[in-house]
């Protein structure tokens, strides 16, 4: 599953800020970033007069709309969406996703202190950093400044990328890649690693392939 | 996989208003359905100044909104989708993908002719159903008016949806069911088929579970 963190704190303490400085450092370090942002209105996505709001508004489910550079999907849900369903259905290509806000759900969290702030508004047990103005106290948990936009990466680096890089999984059908999302690599990992864990002399591969052919074996 | 319809015509014909027609139809029918439109400019989907939007600005390769009755989510793409990308990424809660355009892929069309209109702009092999307009001239294939939208669905109806509903397939971890797309529900039903039919007395079974516990056989 992709590493999920929360960016969260007070209204104005400087969530959007830190999260537009971050992402680019992290893409500077070689990975792929998502985010999340948690919407409690109805969020205005759809242009009215579009052909695609037009879908919407006569009862689509979900309404794609592609071009050669992005893809845009607007889908019904029937209860909010967990960060975990999230992360499942749309950042397996991600090596990271960065929520901001969600202070309710259990994800590690980064609290952002604005100037002169001293109370976390989220479980100590769960803020891994502090991220604080001028003034603030990061209340004896590990504390940067709001403005060491690498010294936040590097924690972030440390806690959750340098070690949990998913495996390479593919899997080719006659020669071409099948795109696998994160679910899907996990459980043929999980499947193909747990067959061969039972034959004997498999012991714990560092790599392990499996090739199905028709017709004659090859040379 | 959902099946996918395409509705391809002229600019003008009549594509959207025909989709807008046919979506609460299908609905009415008992279907859920998804609709995919081709962009071939920089849509503009993300407003200026939003946080999804600074997200997106600052790099972010994938950005989700994410609201009680809808999420939505902007993807970067290294190349445009194509269709069976889109369907197994996105539509595997619906039970029909019906696109507007996508003339140039190999899905089964819908061809809307406008008034007087007698050439179709797809191969005719390509073609299931013409959907006319007063005066077009349906060119030897099976043609039903433009406003009849009831026997648009029909024909849809018949073709691909009471043919390929799929069986259904459910995970469940500690009693809570784990939300599976259409591309892991035929590869966990393929996969547990594939293994019970080894197995003697099993044949062809209309139902299979498989149930693992930790601790003590249950009653």
């Amino acid at each position: 599953m992709t590493p999920i963190v929360s960016i969260v704190g007070k209204s104005d303490s400087g969530k959007t800020t830190l999260i537009e400085k971050l992402i680019p450092e992290l893409i500077r370090r070689g990975y792929r970033v998502g985010t999340i942002k948690h919407d409690a209105h109805q969020f205005d996505i759809d242009h009215p007069g579009k052909d695609s709001w037009r879908h919407r508004q006569a009862g689509a489910d979900t309404v794609v709309i592609s071009s050669p550079a992005k893809a845009a999907i607007v889908t019904t849900v029937r209860s909010e969406l967990t960060l975990d369903d999230m992360a499942a259905a749309y950042f397996g290509d991600v090596d990271i996703v960065i929520t901001e806000g969600y202070k309710s759900e259990n994800k590690p969290k980064i609290e952002v202190l604005g100037e002169n702030s001293v109370e976390l508004i989220s479980p100590r047990s769960e803020v891994f950093l502090v991220a604080a103005a001028a003034g603030a106290n990061g209340a004896g948990i590990p504390s940067v400044s709001r403005d060491d936009v690498a010294g936040v990466a590097d924690e972030i680096e440390t806690r959750f990328l340098k070690i949990s890089r998913p495996a390479v999984v593919e899997l080719l059908v006659d020669g071409k890649p099948i795109p696998l999302n994160a679910i899907m690599k996990a459980m043929v990992a999980n499947t193909v690693m747990g067959m061969a864990s039972s034959l004997k002399g498999v012991g714990s591969p560092n790599r392990l392939e499996i090739r199905l052919h028709k017709g004659r074996k090859r040379a």
